[in-house]
């Protein structure tokens, strides 16, 4: 990965993003001690920063390409949905038939075909390649594929240029981290544009496989009998491309609980008046929750994404946190 | 008011404001039949756009004032404890001892002194007049103030501009409206530099004051024993100095239910991953709910603030609409 790649990004994704300029609260403040800004990719098209990583990469395909192809069920199939319908490429989004109603609903509102396969009894890869070879689909990774990780990587110019602007040296930086595709981006354009500014990735507790991988230097994985809340980001390990790169530029990582990300909604639905989604608050919940993991300075959290159910919402806002 | 005075109050409030770019799901289209934009000032300083007409007015105070005065127990009394901490001015808000307990505090984090007093034997007008004579303070009202509407106008300023950005001719903007100085600050900005652009105020049924008085041509006021939980703009009748503008520019008001005002919170929440408050929603549910009352084309909803309560936001999410 390297810092022209993220620019080149930067410049296919020029005029087609929304801004999300930094948030910040006197109250949060208080909360965390120290300056707290957010980053808040909630308000990104389709609701979560996999917008950015999916136009990147489907902007730099060959002409001609027939269309796409993912496994999700998630934001990374919303993300990828909505670049191939405004970049006018098909999108088949592959998910499993007891996905919830309105995550496949969410997919064809943006203009995906979805195709449902019996996760117990069928294999979605089968599937996939069968549909992508008959169509001439171009398979399309949520975070190992260096045009993704590229597109992430849009958000950490962004940082580098507000901070700079807010005079923040110094400051440590959160990042939401499941595969890694986000948090490799931002690390790459930080080392080259604000490299005073460090790196954190941030997980739920029990699916902290990139902090014990960085701590002992090689990619391990989760406990099979793990759950979180966090469904956005509870990946098996670190990715095969993101891990080098995390391991060069991060600092240590950091695990939040589920309550803490509960928690964490809901002050930031109070005092910043976004919704963030448990996977896309845990970066804010270590800035508030694990200050004696971080240093003394100002912290910039990202909040990842917002496409949590009403049930969920309801659950942050009624935790005592 | 004059389109100088805003671009001169934009000019005072350059660098000091939180850019609140428009959002928009496909989502929300569907359910209104048409483009929805919307303005999130909930995202403002302060979580209102009302520190945009009180930094507007303490901004344009002589040198050497002592410090402002103002009576409110909501989104004015923030924006004006923030704008005076940020100018260096001692700010006084007198508030009723029964206000709510998070509302006191808020305003004292933001810097000001709070004075309270008993609304059932004391007169705040009284109270406050002693203490701005004692200490040298300037009142500043919530919207019959031409400085106060100068600065919610700078909202009109940005929406005519990212109107033009997106190619949006003959949308209506729906403001929701209490005393007017928002909707008659962004008539005002919009008369001037997007004209095709209609303005169209908004209110919680019970408290249509602005759309029974455009509809007569003449200031009237609401029924004492309305009630609704649109705390934010549940003014009397509009203002001396606003309602002369709305007159001239606006076109008829809109008034939607609470009901309906907590559905908007509950699909901001869900599609934009914004909080509104009941009085922040209302222009939204008139552009979700009311569009047989609209014209044809796209509309651009201000949402106004979103100081709500946590009950509130549990309330709107429980919603079935």
């Amino acid at each position: 990965m390297t810092i022209e790649m993220i620019e080149a990004a930067a410049g296919r994704l020029a005029g087609h993003l929304r801004p999300t300029p930094l948030l910040r609260s006197p109250f949060l403040d208080e909360i965390a001690g120290r300056p707290v800004f957010v980053k808040p990719e909630c308000l990104q098209h389709t609701g979560s920063f996999k917008f950015r990583g999916a136009w990147s990469a489907l902007s730099a395909l060959p002409p001609g390409t027939a269309g796409v192809i993912a496994y999700s069920s998630g934001n990374h199939a919303q993300g990828v949905a909505l670049a191939a319908k405004m970049l006018g490429l098909a999108a088949v989004i592959v998910m499993p038939s007891d996905a919830p109603a309105l995550k496949i609903a969410n997919t064809r509102a943006f203009g995906a075909e979805v195709v449902l396969y019996d996760r117990h009894a069928e294999s979605r890869e089968e599937i996939g390649d069968a549909i992508a070879a008959a169509r001439g689909l171009v398979l399309v990774k949520p975070y190992d594929d260096p045009q993704v990780i590229a597109g992430q990587g849009t958000i950490g110019l962004e940082i580098a240029a507000e901070a700079a602007a807010l005079g923040l040296t110094g400051a440590e930086v959160l990042v939401p981290c499941g595969g890694g595709g986000m948090t490799a981006g931002i690390a790459t354009a930080l080392a080259a544009r604000a490299p005073e500014l460090r790196v954190r990735p941030c997980e739920p507790e029990g699916f902290d496989d990139t902090a014990r991988s960085l701590a002992a230097g090689t990619r391990l994985g989760n406990a099979p009998e793990a759950r979180s809340i966090c469904d956005a980001i509870v990946t098996p390990m670190p990715g095969v491309l993101t891990f080098p790169i995390l391991k060069s530029l991060c600092g240590p990582g950091l695990a939040v609980s589920d309550a803490e990300a509960l928690a964490a909604m809901r002050h930031a639905m109070l005092r910043l008046k976004i919704t963030p989604e448990p996977g896309g608050a845990v970066a804010l919940a270590a800035a508030l929750f694990r200050g004696e993991a971080l240093g003394d300075g100002p912290v910039i959290a990202v909040v990842s994404g917002g496409n949590a159910d009403p049930e969920t919402l309801l659950a942050a806002l009624s935790t005592a946190g």
